[in-house]
């Protein structure tokens, strides 16, 4: 059997997108990554600072952003506009061939608006399905797709939705045809078995440790679907993750923790 | 010598954009267009009403707004993000695999930063070159390119772009590959000889009788810039130009200036 090209998947949050300086170095590391590549990045902190100067209130339910009509405007007017856009210039002038995207364009990420159960999330998709033809087509013609956390539902209701499970999905959908390393971004070393001590560090994540530190209640909130979507991927083709900070590209760091079956 | 295949490029302007009713009707006809198709936006009245809420004064000189860089943010947020994302998924909605562009994006339109003369109208961009290889394969799989009115330097800086040039210039890019056909979607039914009488429409307009116009002071302002990109897309392969209202791309309509060489 042919080997597989290897793919990275790297989502970004708000730390490295919130701090021009630490993006211009982490996108210089990415410029550097072989291999075909794909980014993802949330909003940081843009959104909130928009709707607050417009007035507008956003509330959070178990750590997800209720999202009413205002609120996806200005999720959609950050997220897949200034940010996007920014990056894929930022990445252009680098020499990478960017391609700024949401799920609507060329029917990439088509979701369903999450019911409403308890509580009604309002314009938040859950993700139904990838258009792998198109993106595998893209990379093989090295142009590297950067997503916003916006996605459609087919029926022209755009959709916000969470970065890290369209991270984890493309991945998923992707790993047929590519190695795919995923790689989370976000703003500690990695795991830390003490939130306060950045010297916490847990270098590899198990199924049997992560059950062991959720039930000690060590991993808890936001952490939890974060990694859940992380074993998903590993049982579902996904070759390698690792989750770290904005030094996790670098050729040399070894300070991250990886995600193991 | 092989028939070349029709392309038509349509630009819309604010009068589409900002009532929903009519932007959907307008997409419906746009749908119905036989032959690859192109869109190009405007960006209407959000960024104005935008930068309103946000105490972020719009100056204009010569009829082109002055961009400084708080309503740079405002252009990309509203043109690239909102208005783009939203007709790309209303688009995906009647079947048409649209996918939502700026210049950025694999480096489609290339500009310059408008040198400053007497007046400096911030960041501005004029259209060095468009990258037509990516934009023919893309329209021979079908997918149709929705341009929102932003291009970057390739340094990483994004540039407000004026919406008609960007119409003009891809359509004289793409005539070497296609049979263009261009369309100016605006507010009024067309050309008209007297503005504040829809009856007066123009309908058709040679180099001969718009000289004549212009001379008479029937047509100035912000409609010479418009019309000399037209009679420079004619006198550069492109294969026909009308101007027209929301009704334009009507299949029974021909109300509408048709500008001729």
């Amino acid at each position: 059997m042919k080997n597989k090209n290897r793919l990275t998947v790297v989502k970004i949050g708000g730390n490295i997108i919130d701090n021009p300086l630490i993006l211009q170095d982490f996108l210089i590391d990415f410029t550097k990554l072989e291999g075909y590549k794909l980014l993802v990045h949330g909003g940081g902190k843009l959104a909130s600072k928009l709707a607050e100067l417009l007035g507008v209130t956003s509330t959070f339910k178990e750590g997800r952003r209720i999202t009413d009509e205002p609120m996806l405007d200005i999720a959609v007017m950050t997220y897949a506009g200034l940010i996007n856009k920014n990056i894929t210039a930022k990445l252009q002038a680098m020499q990478n061939n960017a391609l700024g995207l949401t799920g609507a364009d060329c029917n990439l990420i088509l979701s369903k608006r999450r019911e409403v159960d308890i509580v009604d999330y309002g314009f938040v998709g859950d993700i139904i399905a990838i258009n792998t033809e198109i993106l595998i087509a893209w990379l093989h013609l090295d142009i590297i797709p950067v997503f916003s956390a916006i996605s459609h539902n087919g029926k022209g209701q755009l959709l916000n939705t969470n970065a890290d499970t369209i991270a984890c999905s493309i991945s998923i959908a992707l790993s047929s045809f590519f190695e795919v390393n995923l790689v989370y971004c976000f703003e500690k070393k990695g795991l830390l078995s003490d939130i306060e001590n950045e010297d916490s560090l847990i270098l590899e994540l198990t199924p049997g440790k992560y059950c062991e530190l959720k039930d000690n209640n060590i991993i808890h909130s936001g952490m939890v679907p974060k990694l859940d979507n992380c074993f998903m991927a590993l049982n579902n083709g996904v070759g390698s993750i690792r989750i770290g900070g904005p030094q996790v590209l670098k050729s040399n760091n070894t300070i991250y923790t990886q995600i193991t079956q």
